[in-house]
């Protein structure tokens, strides 16, 4: 389990539509501030702020290489907010046809992960 | 597709353990204020405030009954959440072991929606 203060800065992080872009940007690949900046039209301290608290929140960690720093996607803060989002889920059950859709992208995950048994 | 806006407001929302706290006790249930507020040991104005961005963000309705106007957990915003972070699942695939436990649990809701096929 995650810590409340751990699941605080998580969720306050992804309450920001830059910050959500950002992550989405980095699940293709690493990428410096430079190259982060370019695609948000901000400037690199208005995207260097945002990366530090996605950093802070344990979302991205920092490359050693002291010119470029390539930023880099961390799943666990992700997992962990995922994990107690789906404790709703029966809820869905009975709110939403959505799931439908869920359970179709969760059947695909199972395909690609060779767990279907 | 949810706005920017509204995941906005969901994760804000979800970014403090007390309204978290609110979200798993209505998950149990209705609730007035006052039956709200008893476990928190927080004043019902206190609690009234977290209520206020809970409803802002769509994940609790007010009922009309005018004396208790009980609070009820809403699912949508909650699997828009989910929606948004689900299609991170590929980074929990290379970094976690941990989605073993979410496989369980996604194989435990579609054998309660008999989704088995």
């Amino acid at each position: 389990m995650p810590s409340p203060a751990a699941l605080d800065a998580t969720f306050q992080a992804l309450a920001d539509p830059t910050r959500r872009a950002i992550l989405a940007r980095l699940a293709q690949g690493e990428a410096s501030v430079m190259e982060l900046a370019e695609p948000f039209a901000m400037s690199q301290p208005g995207i260097s702020k945002h990366l530090k608290v996605l950093e802070k929140a344990g979302l991205i960690s920092r490359g050693r290489d002291a010119q470029r720093r390539p930023c880099k996607l961390e799943a666990g803060p992700l997992a962990e907010a995922t994990g107690w989002l789906i404790e709703y889920r029966k809820f869905w059950e009975t709110q939403f046809d959505r799931l439908d859709d869920l359970l179709d992208e969760l059947k695909r995950l199972e395909a690609m992960t060779g767990k279907n048994n």
